[in-house]
């Protein structure tokens, strides 16, 4: 620990170490708990004598800020620092700093780790259905034989070997690409995000699906733009409205999740990806094809994808392993072509220089090899998932709960019943251990929201069986617990 | 450079190279100026005959794409491209798309694989020297013994464990920190636009020495953030002169690199430290201390750093990991107090949800293990190699020719020679397969610079000399060689 001591003051030197230490406590530089150095350490490292630094913290402690017992040494009290009225005032010009983040829903309903028993808040997949261990000895191989691989940087758009891999998987789904029209990026987020910064700003026009994925919410709205969200229906996004709404509004970008929608589960039909492109050609936009799940249908393949329809380069799409292979690799993929994508690579270089070539590296060989059964498999499990999901719903689920029927994807979107309220929900369902995705922050703004995301892929089979159960008990019980909230007068 | 070719096609092969490379010129994949491979190269990496490719390459001579000469071999025409009407129909509404990127240094002088034989423009180290195979091993152990770490996201602000690793090691650097205080990024350069994205925008003034790192220009510049460039002296940022400039323009933000500067090398007074705290306290600005080789000295460690100093959270500290442990897991820490650090988690849930679990656990046992001993050994590996440049040097350099002698870090700044014309010195030095920073892409504006960044960690020690050897004769060279660029009427 250093302090800066003035031999030459008219202050003594503990009272200069005391004041020191307290101003770090109270700003807390120095949290509760945090142990104290000895005294014998601290008076070697500042060059000065032992009784000098016990005369310091004896005052310390004198004033409540540290606490000292013989043999375990001095700890900062509990309570010390931010608690302290007044004493706070040190960071208090923080509060006068403004900042450009008007909303970040993500962050606020998932920082914390839940430890709610039943967990149906997250759009993942259960562990143990991920190749994981697989994916690690991979790395270790191709890495262990070439560990030059790790000293590089490798270049901003990507391993060449991974996106030559990734270019061969999306052909197979009816594109046309080669290696050099990819750009790796760490998730889909970020994707998203590089498309935000590099093409939208301020009052911009950004279109999406009503409901929409809350991440990306949070990255345009991150970004000032106008945010117009478009009903939808059996057949995805509602273009003849969209198109009625791009008069007034002309549109910047579309954002939209054609298979097996998220939060809804919807898959847009060929007619409506045809017009959409046609609607982006016309209004010189762009498209944003965010498309995480198309491999996980549990009967037909969803259609292509709208990139397939894209003669003239206006959409952008996007497809991450982070959720179906490997969260901890945090590897997608985006599709793109002209200047569109050598100004995504530009904005990829000046945020992160290019992804990580471990992570990179970790995941070539079993998308080389193993991609299409890993799916296969999922998809097998997944599909058992869900049956299991809507036997406990039509067994338990009050009458006025409805919910759809998902041909692929992680969720199942339900349909409070108008009594309950979902606020008072969520806050009994935390209690009882469960969680869940409330539906309105799906939404850009203050949305009405009877529906909540309920993700059935992530809880083992007899959780997901219990935790559905006590849900649909909860909901039913909304009908006598008395509102928690007043009207504020 | 890679080209897909069917054989199989009843387009002939040297059709189709010529139509692939027609496309990427004409895309701004390859821009004017950029040379192609040598006939002979692309041929062997083709598996195609020779013929074939001079066949390609007239073609696209004949297009007017390119242009080969005797000798020098093919480069891309200047107006190649984008000036081409007809062929790009399909994409040109893409010039019309208005983009947000004012500004990408960084992508343009690194984005190419350079095929220097001596690099010095990349502040980085030689492979040899960083611990890769350790760190893949030790990622292999931790990941199969406990394979679920793969499975999770992990928390946005970083796993615990390589967190608390961090926090020990920067209280070692005398600041008081703990693991809740940290951010783990991918990379300083995430750190930087985390911060740019939060708290700069349009208009904000941002204060940074002059020069400074490009990559951090670029991210202030994007946010459209007005740079102010402070001069230097052998103390560092002259604070004197900030203080006046801020009377003017009161800073949002003050970004710095107090422990041998890059590109200069300059390590910033303890007295500067202080000031420019105080300053910050004034203003209630914020302090972006950037701080990746403060443990690469050559003789005593430097200051400690200006987070030291910061008593109500002021200072956004950034230690990268990237350079002197593994460029492939790209992982660097923030330290932060207060809400600035809570909003900055914020963004990085935005941007890409969290930096991947794989490589924080790959480098955590090294951190928590190795990491001191490593750095004792670059400094000895690093310190004989700036000897090696300074010897070169002092026996080569043309007389007018002036360097600074770093105390740490990678790089030498050199000053040309007034003769000596930076443009066409780069020109040439390239043909002669040396590859430098050019010093004017380390200022925001346009400024002069007579300067040259040379880092000399990365090439091997022969490869060092010899380059350093053909560097200054390149440079004295230019007292008799003819401008190159003629004023455009």
């Amino acid at each position: 620990m250093h302090i800066e001591l003035s031999r030459h003051s008219s202050t003594k030197l503990y009272s200069q170490i005391a004041v020191t230490l307290g101003d770090r406590i109270r700003s807390g530089l120095l949290t509760p708990g945090t142990k104290l150095p000895s005294v014998r350490n601290l008076s070697a490292q500042l060059s000065v004598s032992q009784v000098t630094v016990s005369k310091a913290y004896a005052e310390l402690e004198s004033e409540g800020l540290i606490a000292c017992s013989q043999g375990k040494g001095c700890y900062v009290s509990a309570g010390a620092g931010k608690d302290q009225t007044g004493d706070e005032a040190d960071l208090s010009w923080q509060l006068s700093l403004m900042d450009y983040l008007p909303r970040a829903q993500l962050w606020h309903h998932f920082n914390h780790v839940l430890p709610a028993r039943y967990q149906f808040h997250k759009a993942a997949i259960q562990e143990e259905l991920l190749p994981t261990r697989e994916i690690v000895a991979n790395a270790y191989k191709m890495l262990s034989d070439d560990p030059a691989l790790m000293a590089n940087y490798g270049s901003f758009s990507g391993d060449f070997g991974l996106r030559k891999a990734l270019a061969s998987v999306l052909n197979g789904s009816g594109m046309s690409v080669t290696a050099e029209n990819l750009l790796i990026t760490s998730g889909a987020q970020q994707g998203i995000d590089l498309v935000a910064r590099t093409f939208v700003g301020p009052g911009d026009v950004v279109y999406m699906e009503a409901p929409s994925y809350t991440g990306a919410i949070d990255v345009f709205a991150s970004r000032g733009a106008k945010i117009i969200m478009v009903p939808m229906d059996e057949e995805g996004m509602r273009v003849d409205m969209l198109t009625k709404l791009c008069d007034l509004n002309p549109p910047k970008l579309i954002y939209c999740i054609p298979a097996f929608h998220n939060p809804t589960g919807v898959t847009m039909s060929v007619r409506r990806r045809r017009q959409l492109v046609d609607l982006a050609q016309s209004y010189h936009c762009l498209i944003v094809e965010d498309d995480p799940f198309s491999s996980l249908y549990f009967n037909e393949p969803p259609p292509h994808p709208i990139k397939c329809h894209d003669q003239a380069g206006h959409v952008i799409y996007i497809r991450s392993y982070s959720k179906t292979l490997a969260p901890g690799c945090r590897i997608a993929c985006m599709a793109a072509h002209g200047s569109v994508l050598s100004r995504l690579i530009a904005a990829k270089s000046t945020t992160d220089l290019g992804s990580p070539m471990m992570t990179q590296k970790a995941l070539q060989p079993f998308i080389e090899t193993r991609l299409e059964q890993h799916m296969e498999q999922l998809r097998t499990v997944l599909r058992r998932r869900l049956q299991l999901a809507l036997t406990v719903l039509r067994k338990h689920a009050p009458a006025e709960l409805s919910w759809n029927v998902p041909e692929g994807g992680l969720n199942l979107w339900l349909k409070l019943p108008a009594y309950a309220d979902p606020v008072s929900l969520e806050r009994r369902a935390e209690q009882a251990g469960v969680s869940f995705l409330p539906g309105g922050v799906c939404y850009a703004g203050e949305a009405d929201s009877r529906h909540i995301r309920v993700s059935f892929t992530y809880p083992a089979e007899d959780k997901l069986q219990e935790g559905l159960k006590l849900l649909c008990s909860l909901i039913a019980e909304s009908r006598t617990a008395s509102p928690e909230r007043k009207p504020v007068l």
